[in-house]
This record gives structure tokens, sequence and C-alpha cells, in this order.
């Protein structure tokens, strides 16, 4: 068998985790990894596999069918996307929601010149749980959709706490909040705010002597991230940092509500949930089945931009439509 | 805008909550229902459509976009499912899982010979749990996926407890049991046997004198049916029957625990979950869904039998891709 011969663009949490999902993956092999810092600086966990400057992947469109590109979305991507269709078929995690269409337009164009498929903003929010949102909404089409994020670390939020003055680091979590949940389930259909879906924790370490009081104000006032919502804030030692707040967990929630019956009289509740014990990770092993499905689409002649709504769940596996009808039908 | 012509065969409960169901999506229209009775004995819920005896459907090749299959898995399907793809796009919700791969090729030899699709076993199990299931097993490889059902009404556990001496009416009750479900989402990636997995709740109506002893017993000795569960049989009267237990809801949940990371350090758990009023409703509305989608997929000039898995989640709604991924990405 051909392995689906994968490159990895970007060696961040996201590429490592690339790196540790292709093992599970018994059809792909990784070729290398493509960096814009210095090559000689980078030692991959797994193998001893070559690190590239990213300049140099443009000579290597015949070594490699599937870049996974693993930059962020606010400025990485919004280049490496559209040049990395140019030459490979491609999967990325896009996930600046208003501006996937841009994205989606920019990335289809080259993707078409070359004849080669892209499959954009399928992690899984954007993605599995778009997915979600689609087939609740064609099923119960009387009905309401409500997407739930958490228990989790936000790394924007983190991010957005370690910028404040005399913070040495932090770790926000997002927690969606049962009484939202409940009324969801319930049928109420309830109109919700920010503040009524989710809170926020945020676990804080400060520089010796910085003003604790300033910090909370600055942190609960925050436009945006923190001011629609209530939010707690922990000061805590840097040794309880280490200790409990290392991870990157998160998870999430899609419920979908809706009405059936001559006089809607029957109630229905469709309930996607994501408990995830490491985000990177999750997020990298739905982009590496995207990927399977953007070498399979491409060998049947299609290119162009896809999103996940656009790719029929068998190209997701390397199984026979036989196998899939005796084992997961 | 010409809507999707949608064509019922059988009007049981399934039938009919198709028919409801059609009032929901805007882009149907329903013209008729074709029953192996009389016709002249039957009437429609919602309309003054037309009934037909099922052998007339033939001469209305050119009336009919799509058929809706409403008949039974065990029986009528087998004949009627390659029939009805020998004239029409159809969907049905066949669900006698062993036979699945002998149905798919029965079918798709008529739908291709035909130029029609048929998209076959499209309810929620089979049907969206299978989605669910090859979602799981592709984003998790290194995992285990659990289905369970229920807490609903099992029809052919019912039905099979109504075949015994003595009883008037019944109606079971499969039950997931918890404790099940938390070893699977803790991570212990039990292997369950069908008692560990289910119980099974049967409230009873008899007729006056019989032995309650004798029936249940011969409930809880049932081989297949009950022999391996725990069994509760609470006998009740036919008031309390009518007024607890006339409803057909139903549910389950499909679970897939695995793990990630260098050391297989991180654990995750995806969790789908149905809680569904009525079971017919659900169903007849994941069919029309896929009605949809049959009839988009023939009009790009697709033919042959389908499975959920073989498409692409944007065919069942009629949004364009546009909409799609400003809304739902």
């Amino acid at each position: 068998m051909n392995k689906i011969r994968i490159g990895i663009a970007g060696y961040g949490n996201l590429g490592k985790s690339v790196e540790l999902g292709i093992r599970q993956n018994e059809d792909m092999e990784l070729v290398g990894v493509f960096t814009r810092r210095d090559p000689s600086t980078i030692k991959l966990i797994t193998a001893h596999l070559p690190v590239y400057h990213i300049d140099e992947a443009q000579k290597m469109t015949e070594q490699i069918d599937v870049m996974v590109q693993c930059g962020g979305s606010m400025s990485d991507m919004p280049v490496q996307g559209p040049l990395f269709a140019s030459m490979f078929n491609t999967v990325d995690g896009f996930d600046n929601h208003a501006r996937i269409p841009d994205y989606y337009n920019a990335v289809n164009e080259k993707a078409l010149e070359a004849g080669k498929v892209s499959i954009i903003s399928s992690g899984w929010d954007p993605g599995i749980f778009s997915l979600i949102r689609l087939y609740g909404e064609v099923i119960l089409p009387h009905g309401k959709t409500y997407t739930f994020w958490g228990k989790g670390i936000s790394q924007g939020h983190s991010d957005a706490i370690r910028r404040i003055n005399g913070v040495k680091t932090a770790k926000q979590y997002t927690i969606p909040l049962d009484s939202a949940i409940s009324a969801v389930k319930r049928g109420d259909m309830p109109e919700l705010t920010s503040r009524e879906k989710h809170s926020r924790d945020c676990f804080v370490v400060i520089e010796e002597g910085a003003d604790k009081a300033q910090i909370e104000h600055d942190i609960k006032t925050m436009p945006n991230y923190f001011a629609d919502y209530d939010t707690e804030v922990h000061f805590i030692t840097e040794e309880e940092f280490e200790k409990s707040h290392k991870g990157l967990p998160h998870g999430g929630l899609v419920l979908r509500y809706g009405k059936t019956g001559l006089k809607e009289e029957h109630n229905h509740t469709i309930e996607f949930k994501l408990d995830l014990g490491s985000n990177p990770d999750f997020t990298a092993h739905v982009l590496l089945a995207f990927a399977r499905a953007a070498y399979r689409l491409n060998q049947e002649g299609v290119s162009g931009a896809k999103t996940v709504v656009d790719i029929a769940p068998a190209y997701l596996t390397n199984k026979s439509g036989e196998e899939l009808r005796k084992y997961f039908i």
C-alpha cells in the first residue's frame, strides 16, 4: 500500500500533535516539517526526519500528498493557505469565522488552478461542530441550535490576560453554564446572552509586587474578552500553575432542540459533546482524517476548496464501501 | 422554486410521520400515499390528497421525485426496495443490520439500471448513529465505540410480549445502564455484555384471569429478547397503560473513547445523544433530509444505491455553499 505522504507546515502545539497523530494512522507517513524559523533549531518529537525552511516547500510538490497547515489563523494562514493550495492538497483548521468566506475564495482559486483539493476550517469548531449544526438543522427544521464551549482553556483569553501589566503567566477556562444547558434541553428555546451561556475562570501568576486589585479589575473590565461575562480571578503561585494548569484540555457541546408532530407536541434533543484531554491533539486528529479525504478526492480528479460539509464521510476512511456497510451502518 | 415531489409508500406510524414532516420542509410537497390496503379505507391526517394502491406507483414515475419507503424491514422492503429503486429516487430506513449488504446490492443494481439514487438505511440507527460511529473512529483511531439505546420503546420487544398467551397489550422500555456509560466515559474501555449495557422494563396489561406468574416467567426467559437482560415486569391496568404508555419515545447514545499523545496520555470522549419524543417522527425527519440529498444528487447525474456515509452533508440542505460557509461553518 502506498502511504499518504504528509507534510506539516508550522511546528507549534498543533504541528507537534499532527506529528504524533500520524502514528495512529497506518496509511500515512510524515515526510517532514516546514517552518519559518531556522530549521536547525527544531527537533522533532518522534522521528529523525528532515525539518525544512518553509520556502523549500515549492520544490517538494512531488514528494508530499497533503500539506497539513498548522500556522495561526490571524496572520499565517491568510498568506500560507492560498500559497500552499497552489502546490499541494491541503487541510487546515482556519477558525476566523467571520473571514471564512474570503479565505475560501482565495484558497479555492489557487486550488482550482493547481488541480488540488484544499479542505479548510476542519478542526472541531469550525469543523466537526459545523457538521453537527448542519445535521441538526436539516433533521429538525423547527428548532434552535446552541453551541457551548468548555470546560477548557481558551488560548485567546489566556493570551489577553498575559498582556496585562504585572502578569507573569495565566490560563483562562471557559465554562458552559448548566443553567443554560438545562433550559435548552427543557425546550425553553431561550435567547441567551454571553453572560448566560458561559462563565470565565482565570488562574493568574503575578510578578512580585504587582497590584492584584488592579490586575483583577483590568481582567474583569476588558471589553469583548471578559466584560460581558461573570469572571472569576484566582491568583496562584507558579508552583500551583505548573502542577495544575499546564495542559490544554477543552471541549464543548452542540445542542439542537426541535419539535415535531401535528401540533408540534413532540420534543427532540440532539446533543453532541466533546470532552478533550488535549485540544491540539484532537484538532490534529480531525485534520488528518480530512487530509485523507483531500487525498482520496484528488485521486478521483476533484479539485478546489472544500469545507467539512462538502465531504462525504466515507472519504475520511480507507475502508471500502463494502466494509463500511458491513461494520458501520 | 420547484418543490421536491414526495411519495410515501406505506402508511403506518412512519408514513404518517413523514406526512407531517413534509410540512416542516418548505422545499417539499406530498404527491400522495401508496398502500397495499384498499386506498378507500385510508384517510390522511393533514391533506385532501390521493391515496393510491401500491401497484399504481409504476404509472407515476413522472410525478414523483423521491419515494419515501415506510414499510417494514423484515418482509416489505426486501421486495419493495429494489422495485421502487427501478422507478424512483428512494430513501428508506432499512434496519436489518445483518442483511444490509445484500439489500444494498439488490437496490444498487436496480437504481443503476434506472439511473436513480436510492439512499438506504437512513434513519437514526442505522443512519445518524452510523455517521457518528464513522466520524468517531476516523478521528480517534486508538479507541473504542459504544452504542446504547434508550430510554425508549422497543417495538420488537413490545410485540414479543404481546404474543404471549394471556397478554392483552404491552410496552417494553429499553434502558441504558448508567454504570456502563460511566465506565466508558472514565476510559475503562470495558467489554460489556448485553446485561451490563441495557436493562428492560415491561408494562403489561393482561386478560382477565390470566396467570401473572406464568407470563412474567415467559417474558424473563424468552431467548434473545429478554433472557440475557435484567428484566422487570410491571402488571398495570388498561387505564394506566392508556394514560402513561401510549407514546413512542426513544433515544440513545454513541460514545467514542480514545487516547492520543506521545504515550497516549490524553483521554478524549465524543458523545452523541438523542432524546426523542417520537421515534417515528424523528426517523421520518431524517428520511426527508436524505430524500433531498437523493433528489439533488440525481439532478447532478448520480445514480445507484448509497448509504448515509456516501452523502456529503451539504446535499442534505437546499442552502448554497456560500450560505453554509457563512452561517454553519
